[in-house]
C-alpha cells in the first residue's frame, strides 16, 4: 500500500479536528464547522497539488471530504466535553503539522523535485491549512505567534525527509523521522518554550 | 446557448457590485473599486477553474473583466444615491451567492465529478469571492458572522443541484431550483433570522 | 539572454527584502523571516503562473528560493542598522512593485494573451505578494491604504506595457517604460501625496 494517501488521510483528519475546534470557539453552526474543517484539512495539500500540477487529491478521491466532515460533526457534538479546547487544539495542530509536512515532502521527493522544492512543498502542505483557518477566522496565525517555532518545525521536518530521500533512505523510515523531528521540536516549543533567537533590535525612528 | 456562461456573467456582475460597495465603505479611488470588484466577482470561479484544471474563465473570455470594471465604475458614481449601502450589499451578495453556487455546481456536474465534489465546487464558487473581499478589506467575513446561514445556503443550493443532476433533471430547471433554494434560505436568514442551532457549550477552562 | 527571468529575479529579491522587513517588525525568528520573504517574493508570480497554466517559476528554477532566503538572512542581521524601517520598506516595495508588474505583463504579452489579461497579469504579479505579506501579518494591506495610489500604479504600468507591446515596441524598452511609469506614480504618491479623487459621499443611513 502506498504511504502517501495514508499520511494525507491522517493529516486531513487531524487538521479537520483543529478547524472544527476553531469553529466551536467562533460559535458557528454545523455547516460552518464542516467548512472550517475542510478548509483546514485540505488547504495545504490543495496548494501543493496546484503548484506541482497534480490532480487535486480530494477531487481524485472525495472520501477526504467525507472524512473531514465527519471530524467536524464529531467535534460539534463532543467539544463541550474537552477540558481545554485551546490546549487540545495546540496539540492536535502539532500532530497534523508533522504528518502533513511528511506527506507534502514525500510527494515532492517521489515526484523527482530538487531538494529546495521538496522542503518548500513539505512546509506548504504543513502550514497553509492552519494559516487559512487562522486568517479566515481572524485569529493571529499560529505560525506568526512568537515562541511557537512553528515554521521552523515544518522546515526541519521537511529538510530531514529531503536529505534522507537524497541519500536513498526508504519512504517509511524517512517519513517517520520527518514526523518525529517536526513533532519533537514543536512539543519542545509548547512545553519547554524552546525557541530560536528572535529579531530584537529596533531602530529609534520606527515611525509607524 | 450554453447556460454556464450566462450564470457566470450574472454572478460576476452582481458580486462585482458588492465588491465596489465595500470599496465605497473603504473610501478607495476608482482603481481600488475596480480591483475589489474584480477580486469579488472572479475569485470564486477562478479557484473552481484552478482546482478542476480548466482554463480560467476570464482568461478564456476577458469580457468578464470589462463587465466587472463597468460595475465598479457604476457604483463609484452612483453609490451615494443608495439609502443604505449595507442593506443593498447584503441583498446583492445573496443574489450573487445563489447564482454563483449554481454556476459552480453545474460546471462540476457537467464535468462528470462525483456528488461531493459537485457540492464543494458550488460552495467554493459561491463563497470564495465574497470571502476574499472581506479578508482583504479587513472585515469579519460575512460567512463567519453568526446568524447568517451563509455556508448553509450555499451547501443546500449545491446539494439540490447535485441531486437533481444525478437523477437526470436538465440543467435549466436544476439551476433554477438551486438558485431558489439558496436565495430563499438566505433571505429567511436576513429577514426572519432563520438559523441552525449554533455551538453553545463552553468549557470552563477556555484558557485563551 | 531572456528579459523575463532577469525581471523575476529582481522582483523576487526586492519583494523578499520587504517581507523580511515586515518579519523584523513582527519580531520573528530567522525561519519566520525566510517564510515571509518567500511568500512576498514569490506569491504574485506563483498566482500568475497558476492562472496562465505555466510551470511555477520557482519550481522550474529553485534558485529563486535561495535568493529569497538569502535576502531574509541579510535583513535579519542588518535591519537594526536602518534609520527607518518603514520608509525603507515603502521604497523597496515601490521598486519591487514596478519590476514585478513589468515581469507579469511581459510574460502574458509574450504568451499571446489579449490586452485586458496582460494588464491584469501585471497587476496580479505586482500586487499579490505584498497583499499576502500584509494579510498574513495582520497589517492593513498597503494597497488598500488611502492615498497610496498603489493599484493605480500597477494598472498604469501594466497598461503602458500592454499598449507598447500591441504596437510592436520591443520587450526591453516596453519593460523599462512600464517600470518607470509605475515607479514615478508611486514615488509621487509617497513624496508628494499624489492621488486620484476618492469616493466621498456617504449615505446618512449607513447603518453598520
Amino acid at each position: 500500500m502506498n504511504l502517501v494517501p495514508l499520511l494525507d488521510y491522517a493529516a486531513v483528519t487531524v487538521f479537520a479536528l483543529t478547524g472544527a475546534l476553531v469553529a466551536s470557539r467562533e460559535q458557528l453552526d454545523i455547516v460552518g464547522f464542516a467548512f472550517l474543517a475542510c478548509l483546514t484539512g485540505m488547504g495545504g495539500g490543495s496548494l501543493r497539488d496546484i503548484l506541482l500540477d497534480r490532480p487535486i487529491f480530494w477531487i481524485a478521491d472525495p472520501v477526504y471530504l467525507i472524512v473531514a466532515t465527519a471530524a467536524a460533526v464529531t467535534v460539534f457534538f463532543l467539544a463541550h466535553r474537552l477540558e481545554s479546547r485551546w490546549e487540545t487544539l495546540t496539540w492536535l495542530d502539532a500532530a497534523a503539522l508533522s504528518i502533513a509536512v511528511a506527506a507534502g515532502a514525500l510527494i515532492a521527493a517521489e515526484d523527482g523535485q530538487p531538494l529546495p522544492v521538496v522542503v518548500v512543498m513539505g512546509m506548504i502542505t504543513g502550514c497553509v491549512g492552519g494559516l487559512a483557518r487562522d486568517v479566515v477566522s481572524n485569529e493571529v496565525p499560529l505560525l506568526l505567534r512568537p515562541g511557537q517555532l512553528y515554521v521552523t518545525c515544518a522546515f526541519s521536518g521537511a529538510l530531514s525527509l529531503a536529505l534522507l530521500h537524497t541519500v536513498g533512505v526508504g519512504a517509511v523510515p524517512a517519513a517517520i523521522l520527518c514526523c518525529a523531528t517536526c513533532f519533537i521540536l514543536r512539543a519542545g516549543a509548547i512545553k519547554r518554550g524552546w525557541e530560536l533567537p528572535i529579531y530584537k533590535p529596533r531602530p529609534k525612528s520606527d515611525d509607524h
